[in-house]
This record gives C-alpha cells, structure tokens and sequence, in this order.
C-alpha cells in the first residue's frame, strides 16, 4: 500500500501517521519527492481498505494498492497454474479448464413443456454439447413477464437429464430454492443482476456443487473476481466465471457489448476457467455465431448458447435463440477453428 | 407496438403477420411506406414483449415500443398527480413527496456501537434530520471487509430511534432478515447491488413497510421503474426512488457519477418521491455540500448524508462521510437555498 | 513515480533498472515489501509517461503517477487561488470566475438570419445575460443535416453584437477560419467533438481571444484538463471549462448525463472557470430548468442555455431550446438561488 | 418516421399536424390506439431529423426513425453487396474486403528514426504484412509528449515504403498536412479523435486516397457510419472501417474495451469493409494476440498490429507494441485459423 501525502503535508502530521501505522503493525518507510511525500506501508496489507486509510488524515492525498485485493481468486494463489473445475454428469466427468476441450452448454432460455426441453436436450447433445441450460427461475425485467415454471420446471429438467446424460446448468435467484435447485442441477448458475448479492454468494458458497458465475452488467474484472473470491472463501472451490456482454453507451443493434479481452485478462489474473455467452453478450442469433467463433480464438474454456427448438414461440429471449438446425452447423464451424486451436473434441456424429 | 417490416418482405409474410396478430386479440393497422412496411398494433399492449413479437417472423426488422412498460410506477396512472409516502415515526409523521418539505436521512454507513450510534442520532437529529440510516448487514465488494453487525445493530438502531424519536432507515439484504428489520425499521432499503433481485423485490412488495428503492450502477430509469414496479405490483404502494450515482467511465475523483438529471426526468414519468445520496454518489466527503445543494435546486423531495462521528475511524466508507460539525454547517447551507424554494422547514433550534 | 515490480523479480534485474533511473537524472528509492517491490522515483517526473516507463523491464508490474500530468491548469499552478477570464464585451468587461457573478451566455443553437438572430440577442439581453452565443458553423452527426450558414452568419453575428452591445461566443470547427470568426466572437468556443482536436487546440492557444473548452462527451476530467494544457501552453490563459454532458449507457430521456459533479471536482484540481451548458447536458427543453438551477446551486460561474424565439422551427437543436418567455422566467427563477447565494447580479429590468 | 402523440392530443392539434406534414410533401397515416394516436410519415423521410419533428408541436411525446440515417454507407445501397477497397501499392493492389484474404497492416506507433522504420517494415513485410503504419503527427494527450517527427517522418516513411514495396497508412491531424501526407501514404488514416471532425472528414472526402476511419472512443455504430458517410457524400468512396475499442467503465487492466461485436453488426448494416486495431484495442501487448485471433474468428477483413523493433525504448505507446519477434509468431498463430477458414494467404517465407 503506497500513501501520498498532499504536497505542504506538515512533518508532524507525517510522524504521527507513522506512528499510527506501526501500531497497526505495518512498517511504513517513507520517501521524500520534490513536491510530495510518499509513505510505502510493508507487512500484512492484503486486507487493509484504501478508503479506510485515507481517512487516517486530512492530509493524505490518495492510497495506491499494490497487492491486488482477491487472493483465492488470483492466479498467484496457484503459483501460475490454472485450475479445472471436474462436474460429474451422468454421461462422465466434464472437465472445464484451460488444459481441457471446450465445453459446449446449450438450452432454451427457459424451461417451456418436457417435449420442448426433452427435444432441445437430444438436439443439443447430438451436435456436441455437454450441458444442457435451462431457466426454472427467470430474472425478467418486468413483474408482468413470464418469470419460469418455478419448481416443475426443476422436474422436467431432472427428466431431460435422465432421458439424455447431459449436465444440468440452470440459476438460483432466492436461497430459499437453493437445496431443490442443487437437488437437479449439475452446476449452479448465479445470474448477472445477482452477482454481488453477496447474502446468496455466501449461501452457493457454503454448499458443494459447482457455480457458474455471471459477470455483472456494470461489474469491473476486479468486482468480479472479488464476488468469486465470495464463494471461495465461504469453501466452495469450484467456480467458472461466464461473461455475458457489459453494458454500455451503445446498445441500438447489439443489446450488450461482449468484452471478449476478458479473456485474455482473466487469464492473467485467476486460475479459475472461463465461459462466453454470445447469445446474451449480443442479444441478437445473427450475432452470435461471429462472437462465438471468437470467443474460441480469444482462448475460452467453453461457451454457452441458446438454442430453442421454435424460437418464434419462445416465452422469453427468442431473439437471441438459435434454432437447432443453426446450432448444428454452428457447432461444424466451431470446430473448423477448435480443432487445429487443439480445444475441440471430435463431436459424436449427428444420428 | 409498431411493426416495422424489413425492406422487400413479401407481401403474403405480411398477411400471415396480420392473421398472427389478429389472433392475439390486436388490431394491425398497416402503412405502405417508400421502402418499407409498418404495422401499428392497436388493443391490450401493454404486456407484450418487443423481443417477442420480433420472432414472430425473420422479415421484422424492429419493433417500436409506444406506451411505457411501467404502469403502476406512471405518472399517468395517478393521472398526472405526485404521491406522497407517508411514514409514522416516534416524533411524527414524515411525509415524502413534492409538496411537502425536503426529508433528510442522515447517518453513519454502518451501525458500529451504541455510543456512537446514538450520538450520531442525536447530532443529526439536532441538525434537523427526521431519520436516522445506518447500516447493520452491509454489502461489501470483498468478503474480508467488515460486513457489518447484523441483528445486534439493529438492536442498537432501535435504541436510537427511541432515544432521539428519529425514523430508522436500513438495508435488507437477504430476505431471511426481512421480518428482523421492519421490526425496527420505517422503511426499509433495498441497495443498489439488489436492485435487480427480484426475489427480494416481490418479498418487500409483500409486507408493509415503506422501501426505498437505490438505483442500480448500470441500471436505466426505466429499468429503475421496473424494478419498483415489481414492488407496486406485488402490493406495497409506498416506494421512494432513491438516485445514488451511476458508474461511467470516469471514476478517478468522484467514485460514481450523480445523476440530477434523474429528478426531472423521473418527475415527468412517476408518481413517485425521489431521494438524492450525495454521499454514494461521489464517494468524497469534499464533493458532497456542493452536490447536496444542487439536489435541492434540481427539486428532489429527500436527501441522504453520511455522518460519522469520527470518519477516520469508520468500519466502513469513511472517506464519504461528513463529521457532524460539518453536517451542522451544510444543513445552515441548504437552508440559504431550500427556505426561498420553499421547500425548507424551520429547523429545530441546535443545542 | 512508484514502480511496482512483479513479485519474484530478480535483484539483478531491480538493480538494473536502478541504475537506468539514475541514467535518467532520477533519484529511485526502494522499498522492499512481504511479496513485491516498490521503487519511488524522485526528481523531475511531471514530463515522464507511465507507459514509458513500464517498458523498461518486464518486470515491472505497473507504474504508478504520484503527480497530476497537467500543471499551468492545475490549481496548485496559482498557488491555490482562482483565475478569472476578463472578456471586454461592447457594454462593459464581463468576468468569469469564482469570485464574480454567475456570467449567462443565451442564445440560438445556430444563426439563421438577422431577424431572429437580432431578436434573440434583445431579449436575452432584457432578460440579463451578458453574452450571446449562435452557431455560423455547425458540428452535425448528418452530412446531409444544416451545416450552419458559415461566413454570412459571421456578420449577423456581429450586427447583433453591434445592436444590443452582448458578448459573442461562436464555435470554430476548422481553423482555417479562426481569422474571421476572431474578428467577430469575443470568446471562441472548441465543440464537443474537438475537445481533442490537438492542431486545433494549438491554433486557438496561438491567438489572443478566450477560449470557451467543451467536455468531449467520453473525455475524463483529466482529458479534458489536458486538453487545456494545450491551450495554455500554446501562451493563451484564457481557457473556461464547459461541461454539457457526457455519454452514459442511458441516453433514453435525458441524451446526454450532465455531470455536476465536475463542478467540485474541477474546483479542487484548476483554477479555471467553470460553465455548465444544461441545454446539450440534457438534450430537452423540459429537463434544462431543473438542471440550470442545479448547476448555480453547485457553484458554477457561468451557465450557457439555447433560447430560440420559435424552437418548433429552428434548423438544429429545436427540441432543447427554451422559448424568449421561458427564458425570463427562468431568469427570475435563478435569482431566487443566485440571489442569496451572492452570485446574482440584480437583472436590469425586462423592458 | 413515426410520430407517437401524447396521450390526450387533443383532436385538432392532430388534423394541424397532419396538414403540417401535408404541407412538407408527406403523406400523413393515423392510427388510433388505445390511449395514444401514432401517426405515420410516408414519403422522402430520409432528410428529416426526429429531433426537429418534435418540435412541430409540443403534443408529441416521441418521434421514431424507420429508415436508417445512413444511405451511401448502408448496406442496401449496394444491394446488399459487399464493397472493396483497391490500394495500389509498390508491390502490387491490396484488396480490403469480405471476399478478400485479411491484410494486415504493422508498424510503429510512431516513425522515431530511418533505421528503425526501414527495419521495422523489413521485418513486418517478411512475416507478411502488406501495409506499413507509423506516425508522423500524433495525437498524445498532454501537450509535453512526444508529438511525432511531422514531415521529415513522412521522408522515412517514404524511404520505407521504397525500400520494401509496402504500402504506407498514417495519420492527417491537421488538414494543412492533406497534401504532403496524400503524396507518401496510400491510406490516410483519421484517428479516433478526429472521427467527429466534421471539417478534415470533408477535406479527406474531396480527394483520391482511400481513407481509414477509425471509430471514435464514445461513438455508437450510428455515429461511425455517419462520419463515414461524410467522406462518401464528398465524394470518396473508398473508406475503411477500423474499431480500436471504445471507452466503458472498465478501463483497469485493458485500457480500451475492443467492441468484436462490431464485426457481425456492421456486415449487416454496411458494404464498406472492417479492420480491427487490437493493439489500441487492448493497451497492452499481452492482451493483442488473442484479440487479433479472435477478430480473424469473428470475421473482420483486416488487422492493425504495433510492432516495435524495440518497445522499451518506443517513444509513444511502447506497452501495447509487439517485437518483431512476436509478431513472427503471432502471423503463424493467425494463420492457424486464417487458414481453415479460407481469409489467409500463403506468407512469403521469412527469410
């Protein structure tokens, strides 16, 4: 942590910040520029506040971090290596992870009738995908949208799962569905709007099965990763983090702006694994087969699409849905690409 | 809702469209332009959704939204007139709304000891404040930040309410606490992070208690009006919208960006009181006068201050908060401008 | 300067870029943290570049500036005091700053003939303000929009300067015609879309006449103050600061998001004057009272607002125009904030 | 264009709108919904901004725009048909275009000294490179940085372009320097400053060099498209699209936000063809590789890559910079999946 003082700061004030900060057990060493004094703090800094300290004195300037402030979360905590988050599903083990092939997770928006969820899951699994999504629970907008079939909606999803050995990933938006949800699903998904909801993040934490977690509209990497470093703390390990489109000044033709560079950052920063989902990064199916096949390039460890069997039908988010036809050779595309990249498995053939 | 057709749909896509509406219930009404077709839909459209109506067929190429999505949260649903919350506290009952005078809610980030509590309570009280906020669960970006004191704050909050007859205002933020905190609460605050929680938002829609209602970082008015809404729909008709800052690109002084132009804006769509935190919405105790003034000339009904007996020493947001000296000399200030607005009452004498 | 280097960085490497830094004329002192490395550098660093530096070794983690890059617009330049700008108009000096009256510059988003033009300048003056903006050169998104009626609107310009004895303030949009729109305008206004049209900004620093700077509407207040540094260093100390609204991710009701807050945090870091522009801040006619009296209330020292005698036929810009009645009404409405916060001038009467 | 009314207009000011838009050669169409009339505007609407609508009367709540303000830039202006753009080079014609292999375009930030702009273009002409960046003027944001060699960088340029056959982009800041950049580069290039300068887009437009507009930091696609527009209404045709990330609130680890979606939305809406810049894109070298395969992924016609010979010692923008060496490799990386997907020409080997 590095304290600069305004310039014309008074040397007592500087020799009693001092010793304020040895008592906290801190080692300040100060420097002295031609204007400013800079006064570097050594010792355990990582759960030290930047505001809290600048509250110290008037005469403190600004507080510049120099350890990051996630520790579970960052790289450094596994010594550079990546880690894998394994999910048990009734097929096999899936393995997410940047020493992995991508894995592919696609659904309907949300969870409709067991013919539409039943068909969606065999379609999706015969094009290659491992996970099937699919909404019980639905954040919408509006109180007078459809807000998913709740519970039933969880039954048709176990039913989808038997019938196909695919993995469930479907959102928990209320702790009180909690246990029913981890009852069904594969992996847990906590939704954008819900990603610093941190009573919810603690409760996700504190259970065992894995946690797909959303980027915020408004979140910052650093946000993001302090809202895993959420869930690890609390004992959960597993974490995926999945980038769905941030919000920005432009949103007439693409509904979201996808920040594909997070690969590339989260990458640097955490070990955990990371999933893309073009479809609400773009709110747009035309979009979504472009964003996709670069989501590939960029380095992702898997991608999440919608697919609906009738996307005109869709009780919510047709728009971005690709019908399974489109997902079918979008799947053959992505491999043209994932194959030679080393990242894509040979798909089981299309019966 | 307005259709607009892609240049060059066929004409029997057209048709089939009409039929398809007809059958909704709607009435289409078509215009034949230079390039392109439009169809207007006439009837009960309130509930549908764009994004819907967008998949009924390939050949859309937009659809136009003409009535708002919100209702009960409209202006016009009150035909044009403001409503006023009204919340009984010891003292009295304070009245939120535009013809009534400026409510200020002043107080520390979060609850810390009964002493300071209280003192803070008294402070403010004296200064003219009618409530008293104060934080017992508190949302923290990291998990090792103080996450306030829970149920024993709020034990301290209702001795400072009894002690001073101020009105308590606090943040729900797990629906578990919910009937913990309208047991010492007048109203009960929802916090940016959860706007979008919409378990949550149905939960206080449900019970009595007035809710003030924090914009989210990146959340849109209308989404904001979305989200109380949910809160009106659900049955609760007391809600105060409360402006806290937006995140934007430039975040190196003021931590948020404070959006005033919200208070017009909101005032020509909603029934509703507005709140302004200038506190929040800048992050630095040095912008907050300057900002608190421009709330009251822009014409909100409330405000919200952080007070703290000693800022350097806070548990958590030192930095944004104003000593109560300094709140007593703001709260002289806002008078220089609320009294010739009219909007201003006499003061309790400062002891 | 502070050089964070990454942890687990060699000795031989820290001892290296020593030496370099020395090489540099700079004085680096090392402070030896539990996990990372900090070198302060001390000595001339205002002219060093971040960026630079952090590509002298790759292990450098990142740099941190302890300085504000700008120096003659910052504050501490004039030792803490505030300039004023003296602009000598037909009827008197008008001076912008801090310690002066708020200074009303009205008028047309652009030029369209003598009558109008004429008109507007008579009524605005009657209503008080001192200066007169119109645009004869027009920033349009369309190329196929009202361009401005250039040169010609010049003498119009000028006669309505002649007629009521007003200031003018005109934007240049190329600087080919700085000469001519100089003999005219009394202070030059850099739009918006120039604020980092670098050339420009010399040119207008190069020459005698004010100069009125636009917040570019994704520019920071950093930009924005460098962009004045321009200027300044280019010999021209004459520079106001103009905010009007920078672009957010809502721009549904209000256009553009007016941030107020550049008011206290322009007047912590420069010693320039500051003008608030609520009629391109908000993009409607509606939302500019609210915003005007908003801006007087945040200390602004000056405020820019479009009055057209009939917005319903202007050429641009209509719908954020007040008409010449609401505009002394508004007038009147201000004095009774600007009045008691002794920055109003008694108004001569509205003859 | 859609006219949408207010909820009680009242039925005559409705019969003297329709007369109005009669009068303006329109063909006014009504609808009567529920609670609102909406009246359609049939005939040559392309002209008319929504803005000045409004203000026709002030019973008009919104005004929405059917038809696209673009019309050369659109798509359906070349009959859905993709353009290309033909540069004649030394060597030979590089064709920018969807049905063209990826050019890729590499060099310096700025051009420092003959050696290293000769070898620089060596090197990127043997990893395979057709086009040779470098700055002569450059846009730094404050006025104490380096602002390029101005024309002597042209003469090296020019001693460049001869020595290796490359063709030349580099930037025109000042419409003074038109002619004697016109004379050495085959692409002018206007910067993302410079994107809203309405005066040098019209300089640029009236004369032969194909134009490289690169999208400003706050511009919507709207707004891009429109500045090109600009430079095709004057009557160059020849202009490429370059997004080089745009500003959002993240801006900690990757400076600029690279908006890929960009790729998908502008091959529907436009013929003109697309270049991405991951290198201001991204800020930061490391992040540039996996942003330049995931634009080749998403579909764009060419690339623009910085490459230092020596980046520690680079004299603008080294942290975003390539070696030579890297480059190399990036080209192969690139070609991995350039090839597959049919967009990669076989690379000279490097010798």
């Amino acid at each position: 942590m590095i304290v600069v003082m305004k310039a014309g700061s008074p040397e007592a004030e500087i020799s009693r910040l001092t010793e304020e900060f040895v008592s906290w057990g801190l080692t300040p060493e100060k420097i002295v520029g031609q204007h400013k004094v800079v006064i570097g703090l050594v010792g355990e800094t990582v759960s030290l506040d930047p505001l809290q300290i600048q509250e110290v004195s008037s005469w403190i300037e600004q507080v510049l971090r120099v350890e990051q402030p996630f520790k579970r979360a960052s790289r450094t905590y596994r010594h550079g290596e990546a880690s894998e988050v394994a999910v048990p599903t009734p097929d096999k083990t899936v393995y997410f992870g940047e020493h992995h092939p991508i894995v592919v997770v696609a659904g309907p928006c949300s969870v409709e009738n067991e013919d539409m969820i039943i068909e969606t899951a065999e379609r999706v699994k015969a094009a290659g995908a491992q996970f099937l999504r699919g909404g019980a629970f639905k954040p919408r907008t509006s109180p007078y949208a459809f807000q998913g079939h709740g519970e039933s909606a969880l039954g048709l999803l176990a039913a989808a799962r038997h019938a196909t050995g695919l993995g469930i990933i479907t959102e928990v938006m209320d702790a009180a569905d909690l246990d029913a949800i981890a009852d069904v699903a594969d992996v847990i998904q906590i939704g954008a709007r819900n990603m610093q909801n941190f009573s919810l993040l603690k409760k996700v934490g504190a259970q065992d099965k894995p946690v797909l977690l959303k980027r915020g509209m408004a979140a910052t990497i650093e946000d993001w990763l302090m809202a895993a470093e959420y869930i690890l703390a609390a004992g959960n390990s597993n974490v995926i983090l999945c980038e769905r489109g941030i919000r920005t000044f432009d949103r007439q033709f693409a509904r979201n702006t996808l920040d594909l560079s997070a690969i590339p950052v989260l990458r640097s920063l955490t070990h955990l694994p990371i999933m893309i989902d073009p479809s609400h990064g773009t709110g747009r199916a035309e979009y979504v087969p472009a964003m996709a096949m670069a989501a590939i390039a960029a380095g992702t460890d898997s991608l999440m699409i919608e697919v609906h069997p009738n996307p005109k039908k869709a009780l919510s988010d047709g728009p971005q849905s690709l019908t399974p036809d489109r997902f079918d050779q979008l799947m053959q595309e992505l491999a043209v690409i994932g194959t030679p990249l080393g990242r894509w498995t040979k798909q089981p053939a299309i019966v």
